[in-house]
Parts: C-alpha cells; sequence; structure tokens
C-alpha cells in the first residue's frame, strides 16, 4: 500500500471504535511525538492532524500493532463530541440490516456549526 | 487498494480488537451469506475462511461501514482462544512501550497444537 499503514482508531474508555484512517511513518512519527493522532490523508496527498479544523484531536493513549506490523490499533481519548464530519460519535454509523446499510444512530454534533460550509 | 475494503474485527462481547483483514466483493459476500467472517488473502490470492484450519471460526454478529464505504467494523463472536495464528487472543499483542514493540500479554493456546508444522 506504497508504505502506508492502516490505524484502527479506539476510545481507551468505552471500547468503541471510532474510525480507520492511514498512516505512512511521518504520520506516524508525529502521532508517538505529539500524542495526537495524525494520519495521511491519500485525498489530499499530505499529512493530517485529526481535529486540525474541528478541535476534536484523538489523544493517545495506548498503540499495539499486529504480528507482521501490517496494522496499528491505538487506544485514544477523543477530544469532543465526535469523529466523523458528518457528526457522528464514530464513522462506522451505518449498519447492515436486512441487506442494506441504515444510519444506527443520532448525530452526536452539527458539522455545520463545526466546519462552517468547508466539511 | 484494488478493490480490496478494510475490515477491523471485533469481540462483541469484550468490545477488544482482534485483527484486521482485508475483503474483496465476494469475501463480503460470503461472510454476509454464511455469518462466518472471509477474507481475501492478499498473500495467497484467495478468500481465506478465517478458522478453517484451526476451527477458530468468527461467527459474525453485526456489520458497519465508514461514511464512504472505505472500511468494514465486523463484530463477532470468536470461536476457540485465540485469533491470532501466534497463539495470542488479539492479533494487537504487541504494544509501544518506550518506543520498543513488546508482547504484552501471554499466549491463550499453543499453536503448534493447532496448526502443526503448518502455520
Amino acid at each position: 500500500m506504497d508504505g502506508l499503514i492502516t490505524a484502527v482508531i479506539q476510545d481507551h474508555m468505552s471500547g468503541r471504535v471510532l474510525m480507520v484512517g492511514f498512516m505512512n511513518e511521518e504520520a506516524f512519527r508525529k502521532t508517538v511525538e505529539t500524542g495526537y493522532a495524525t494520519f495521511f490523508s491519500r485525498s489530499r496527498n499530505k499529512l493530517w492532524l485529526k481535529g486540525e479544523t474541528s478541535g476534536h484531536r484523538l489523544v493517545v493513549k495506548d498503540i499495539a500493532t499486529d504480528f507482521d506490523r501490517s496494522a496499528l490499533l491505538i487506544r485514544v481519548e477523543a477530544q469532543g463530541p465526535g469523529v466523523c464530519h458528518e457528526g457522528y460519535q464514530s464513522c462506522f454509523f451505518r449498519r447492515l440490516e436486512d441487506g442494506a446499510w441504515q444510519v444506527s444512530e443520532e448525530r452526536a454534533y452539527d458539522p455545520g456549526s463545526v466546519y462552517g460550509s468547508k466539511p
């Protein structure tokens, strides 16, 4: 994957999986050094400090890796009500129900008031 | 990623993240149809029913996806003591401690007795 590793972000208290992102070596180093989860954005092709715009940063509590170091599991304290830029607590807000994806929870915040017109 | 989607596997009771795998469309369809997590193995370039050799299958309880459907979160009941072929309950058995990866838990089973000489 062009030097990118999958990073699973999990709330350290509730155990809820909040999002999946990608890191390159620099993003991983920044994450460890700063204590805030930093990803590599494939769409923008640059480093991305999660919460840069919204203030909803992810404070790293614990980092684990799997046997061949192809993925990271990062447990965090999420600052702010949600990590999803659509206003949900978790990016995984859609569940498969009877063969269709259904939104399975209420929004935790109003994305318009956080991101303005720039999502 | 060549039609592959990241699948995060989480224990539905404990909330522990057990592993990260990849699915193509066929693997996803099999997972939904059979109720057992089925991945696409990038190293073997074919479908892989988790637990085929060990019997440690993953019974699907719930499937969620993120906003752009780039990842799946699958909550499972894990049959058997562990998902990691090295004998651990979770593939994420190594933690970053003072800048080095350290094994952070005991083995849950003896991989030799499950897999024999074929890992």
